[in-house]
Order: C-alpha cells, then structure tokens, then sequence
C-alpha cells in the first residue's frame, strides 16, 4: 500500500489527524525507567501502545535515538509498530538532505535498514537530492517547508522573485511531486503560512508540527490546513504527551494527553459525512 | 586547540589544501575486503594511513555508515585518526539541520558521541538551529551555500532580494559567526559561485567538495576560493582517491591519488613566503 493511501485510510478509520512524536529523552524518564538496560525501547513502545488508538502516524525523531547510540531501539521500535498497529504510518523524522549519491544511502537507512513509511527532508540541495527516495514508491516525503522555530524566518521569509521563500518551495513540491509521494512541513506556529501552503498545494499531505510545547496553535492550525474533507493534515505533539508525566504513570497520563489533543484537534475539523 | 586554528596549523605545516573524503561503499571495496567482518573500518583506517600526509582533513560521510548500521565503524574510525594522526581533523558531513532542541541531540552525536573537530550543516531553520553547535567552543561547523550538485540550483540560485540565496547565506554566516566557529560549503563545479563566497565572506575557511569523480576545476577553484596567503579552503575529493583502484592495491593507488590531487592544488596556490 502507498504512504498516501495508508495515510488516508488511517485518518478516516481512527477519526484521528495526530501524530504522537517519539522523542525519546532518558533525562526525563521516570526513574524506575532510566534503571533499565533498555529503557529507550521500552519508553517509546510504551507510548506507541498507550497512544495508538488516538493517532494517524507515530514520528520518530532520529536525532534522540543518534545521540543515546540507541539506532538498534529505534530498528526494534518500528518492527514493533509494524507488527501490533500495522495500520498506522511510522514517518522517521530526519530532515536528511545530501546529493544523489549520497542520498541513496540515507535513503537506504531510512526505508530499508529502519523501514520507516515515510521521512522528513531538506529542500535546500533541490530535487535530484530528492528523487533517490522516490525510488522507494510505496513511501512518502515530507519536504521542510515553513519551520516551526523563530528562526525559521531566517531563509524561508526572505522575498523571492515576487514570493517568500516557503511558498516557492510548496510550489516546487507540487512540481517534483509527480508520483504522489510528497508532503510539506509547516509549523503550527505559523496557521498564517500554514492556508497560504494549504492554498498551494493542493490536496497534498501536510505534517505539522507545533502544538504542545512549542505552543502552535491547535484550531488555527487545523481550519488553515485541513482539505475540504476535513482531512490532509498531519498534527505532530511530542513532549506535551509523552512527557505528560515524569513518573511510573507516564504512559497513562500520554494516553490522556493524547486523546485530549486528538478531541481538540478534531473540534476544528470540518464535519465529515 | 579551537577548530580554525587546528585547520590553520596543518594547511601550514603540511603544506596541502586537500581533504579526503570517506564514503566507504563495500559494493566498491576489493574482494579480499568484501569478506572481512570489519571491513568498512580496515578500509577507512588503510585510506586514512595511505593519504595522511597529504591531507588537511578527513571527511567521513555519515550516510555510508548509517545505511549499513556501521555507527561502531565510524566511532572507532574516528578515535583511531585522533590516536595515529593527531594533527589532522576531522569534518563529520552529517548536513543536518533541525530546531534547537532536536540539534542539541545532533550535536551530542557529531561532537561527543563521535568526537568530530567540525561538522557539515544545513542553513535551512536559521541561526537557532546552529547556535546549539557552537556552544562546543573547540569545534567548527561549515554551512551549507552552494551545494556541488546541478539541483543546487533550485533553492539556492534564486534571486532574494538583489542577490542569489546562496549568496545571503553566505552573509548570515558572517553576521552568525561571533565565535569564528563557522565555514562555508561551496562546491568546485560553481568557482565564479566560489569567488563570489570568497569576496562576501572574508577569511572564512571554506569547505570545497566536487574535485575528481564530480568534475569540479581544481584551477578555478583554488584560485577563486584562497585568501591572500594561499590557504583558507579545504578541497575534498572522495571517490577519485579511496576508488582510484579497486583491488588489494587500494590504499598504495589512494597514496599516489592524494599525492598528484595535493600537487594539482597546490600549483595554483599563492606562493607563501
């Protein structure tokens, strides 16, 4: 099955638009946790059981697992998704962007050593940094668009021939998204930015990040970037749910946070037939 | 010994601009190699032993590690070129690029975990996105402007605001560049691109992939990117040194690559008093 149609699926069979991200930080385990020998895999398959009735797509981020040299718990962690919720997406949260040559070998790690459903790149390199994971057609591509962070305006503000940087980009997507694999990043930080992708890009899936901790704003986010069908939307919280709570109890107190967030989200979603 | 003094030093003390890239592919090592359990740390270790009189770094590429889980390999790779050729440092091409809190994690990864003098780096999310690089006062980080491939020109070349992005990115990084921590990415295939970093971006040491197998110009590269004492650019070559044979004599032919690269570069260099 496609990333796409997978996706679309999803959403209308769990009647959900979020993404539970896996940012897996031992300094904030519970305590009992941080004693065990595997306690990165146990934390996040944790949450992925607690979450998963509340979610359309779980998103590792690579760089907790990079640091903690914890690559085999994340290789484990997406079996394990793959196996007990066959239906929900894994998208590994990367932002690789490197030339041809070199990205067939990202795009190797990402869809053959961690077999991940989709995965989030730079556009800064173009497209032939692009296409080596188009090669992989039942995946997806989510291409950084418009950041979440305050320094996201450095680059993709900037006026371009007559648009802003960001908004070339949705276009260039919706020109290089000749297989139906491409979706766009863009932060729930900017609902602004985020109707005038929406705007762009027509039906295509957009990943956004941004609610929870970082403060996104949850009904702007969702009315700018949902597509007529009250869909098209992919609403990422990290540490508002899994850190939740810091003690024993923290894959229950994810599993409230998690329904609450997938309520609110579809409070602002239009009504589905 | 902080990154761009480190850099300084070899560039003089060894005389030669040249970096050897290391994209171990096993698909292109010998047979004898292919069959050893270690053999992309034997390769790594036998190239870095070949060429290391005639380089002013090595620059591992971390996607030929990741996409055959070889995070040991490149660990080990990296302790073994601290121990044995101490004087020469080592740039991690990672090009990452995410907001703060996730490049803590990366940061973590490239300057502790591996223990790279300098890293590669995207400048798509902005300064808040380097600034947890620089909080390692040692280490360098080389930003991404003009990227050596053809699709390099999709972003990159667009016209901001009376100049191309690349060259705004070159003039953040002189404005982000308080701690003289940073450099610039230009590829050898652009050297007009190269003399227009040079002139925007003062002393700044430059990174500058894409001599041998990409058909960069040696000539116009070097004469375009030197500062006034004939030194301030690390020219990398990978494929065209560490494949320059792909039998048991790998490592000799590597020797004699680095060797004729280093004096190619060399003859168009400022004659230094």
């Amino acid at each position: 099955m496609k990333f796409d149609a997978m996706l679309k699926a999803r959403w209308g069979a769990a009647d959900t638009l979020l993404c539970v991200g896996l940012d897996p930080d031992p300094a904030r385990f519970s305590e009992r946790l941080q004693h065990s020998p595997d306690s990165i895999y146990q934390f996040c398959t944790s949450i992925v059981d607690a979450t998963a009735d509340f979610v359309c797509a779980f998103k590792p981020q690579i760089a907790y697992f990079a640091s903690a040299g914890a690559e085999d718990a994340l290789q484990r962690l997406i079996v394990y998704v793959r196996a007990t919720h066959p239906a929900i997406p894994v998208i590994l949260d990367a932002k690789r962007g490197d030339m041809a040559s070199t990205a067939q070998h990202y795009a190797r790690e990402v869809f053959e050593r961690y077999d991940a459903h989709a995965v989030t790149l730079s556009p800064y390199l173009g497209f032939d940094s692009i296409e080596p994971y188009l090669a992989y057609p039942d995946r997806g591509v989510f291409l950084l668009c418009r950041t979440s962070n305050a320094g996201g305006d450095d680059l993709q503000m900037l006026q371009v021939e007559g648009e802003r940087l960001y908004e070339r980009v949705a276009r260039l997507a919706v020109e290089w998204n000749r297989s139906g694999q491409l979706g766009l990043v863009v932060g729930a930080t900017y609902p602004r930015e985020l109707a005038r992708v929406r705007a762009l890009a027509g039906e295509m899936p957009l990943l956004v990040p941004g609610i929870g901790a970082q403060g996104g704003d949850v009904e702007g986010s969702v009315k700018a970037g949902q597509t007529a069908d009250g869909a098209g939307i992919v609403v990422n919280s990290s540490r508002a749910i899994i850190y939740a709570s810091g003690n024993g109890d923290f894959a229950e107190a994810a599993r409230h946070a998690a329904q609450k967030a997938r309520d609110e989200i579809n409070r602002y979603r239009f009504a589905t037939a």
